[in-house]
């Protein structure tokens, strides 16, 4: 595709402000002042629908309508962004749904066929769609490594010989389900396969648990067992790495469990300190592990 | 454990009544009408809360709050029953609200040995139990083979090409779950993982679908995917066979979902004529497969 401001652009762009496509959730404030404390600018795009307007208002920020490429293209040169991250939660919403402009019509054939398949499918195909444009799509943990979660506990608690059991079922379960692109979320308690995530996300897998506990359909004992996330086995780490903050805490202490263990590096923790408050106030473990412990 | 009564009651049986032990919906009446059919008597063993009232009355029945293993060791032997199956859907209640008769508090060490683990690990360790006391466990589908899925089509609609691509990757994914002794099923659509079921049972599952296409959470247009259920891999088919009904059809319908896929000889029917009327007046697809299809 010949398009003659794709050299002007990137000539003029050098480091430039850093472009966030924000959905939902916390984590991309955290992204973003992460970002802004090591120097650079950040200039927010959030996706209307899906951001949080109280997350996007402290920082620099145009709303884009979830379809409208051409929008973001035109304010991302404006502001000379050439590198972009996407942070935040998405929802695949229905094709029909979208109110699509000039450049995304254009590009509608290829976005079809990338809805086909799972989450990694589509977001590969909007990278490259992207990245035809001249735009450079980067990791956010490339842009701020501080969002990774380290190994070993955030907080007080450690997890018990029992939870580091299930944690390594879990692990070999999600290890088993890699190949599928799906959600890479799962909760094991007593060596007993509670739940599994696929399109519903981790947040309504958790409550499910609290609702079977409820119901008393769980005759495991409230503290024990354990949610445990990983990154996809192919997943472009680029987008939607597996994310915990503090309300992931809280609800995992509502479904009655023990703690959290997520894959060292290979997830983001928003609001670190915040994580290590709640955890310890509801008394569960938040640990980072090795994705390959035994 | 010596006990004088193991020895008079298996000479006693012969034959004899068989046992039913009998849990929720409706594949118990199914098995028990089919049994007499082929000329043996059933005595129904309802569990209380778990045993609907409606399907058990039409036969010989005792119920047997659950816990209470001595009621129904005395029972049966008085009824002659030495053949036991178990049928029907079962929650894993908490054990502190279990009320133990004396036979059960003997039992107990290996029941809370039992409740480590999953449901395989709980129902063969429930099985040994009977079998110490001289009962059999037999499998329902042994008593009455017309029970399980045949191959091919219930009813008139046939999957696509497409629900097939869907059908094959499901049975992959439920293959590579299979050695965590967790629920099989799952539900896929145009290649995209969109539930994996485990503690929450299939029903559930499904109606997880369900609110997620209500929620507009899924993009995929309504009549596509398929909810796949096999049998574990491990599993002991004395127990706990992947069932659907004409309920399982309503609800997949309901969904939004194409058809399902049930692998023929591994799962069992629940009156098959009502299946394939609930499927036509659906326009879903109801189809018995290998498991092992490329």
């Amino acid at each position: 595709m010949a398009d003659p401001h794709i050299t002007d652009m990137s000539q003029a762009a050098g480091e430039g402000p850093l472009a966030m496509i924000v959905g939902g959730g916390s984590i991309p404030i955290a992204v973003a002042e992460a970002v802004e404390r090591r120097g650079r600018r950040v200039v927010l795009f959030p996706i209307r629908g899906w951001a949080e307007p109280a997350v996007v208002e402290k920082f620099r920020h145009h709303w884009i309508p979830l379809a409208k490429a051409g929008l973001f293209r035109r304010h991302a040169r404006a502001e000379g962004c050439r590198d972009v991250v996407f942070v935040g939660t998405a929802s695949r919403p229905p094709l029909r749904s979208l109110r699509v402009d000039w450049l995304t019509l254009r590009l509608l054939p290829r976005v079809v066929r990338a809805y086909r398949g799972g989450d990694d499918h589509l977001i590969s195909s909007a990278a490259r769609i992207f990245e035809d444009y001249g735009f450079r799509i980067v990791g956010a943990h490339e842009m701020a490594p501080e969002i990774l979660m380290p190994e070993g506990p955030i907080g007080s608690r450690h997890p018990s010989g029992r939870d580091e059991a299930d944690i390594v079922r879990a692990l070999a379960l999600l290890q088993a389900t890699g190949a599928f692109d799906m959600g890479q979320g799962a909760i094991i308690a007593d060596n007993h396969v509670l739940a599994v995530e696929a399109a519903e996300g981790t947040d309504a897998m958790v409550r499910r648990v609290a609702d079977l506990r409820a119901q008393r359909r769980i005759a495991i004992p409230a503290g024990r067992g354990v949610l445990v996330k990983a990154p996809k086995l192919h997943q472009d780490r680029r987008f939607d790495l597996p994310a915990i903050g503090p309300r992931t805490v809280e609800e995992v202490a509502r479904a009655g469990l023990a703690g959290i263990a997520v894959v060292a590096g290979g997830s983001i923790i928003a609001e670190p300190a915040a994580v290590a408050l709640a955890a310890d106030k509801a008394n569960v473990f938040v640990v980072g592990v090795k994705a390959d412990r035994p």
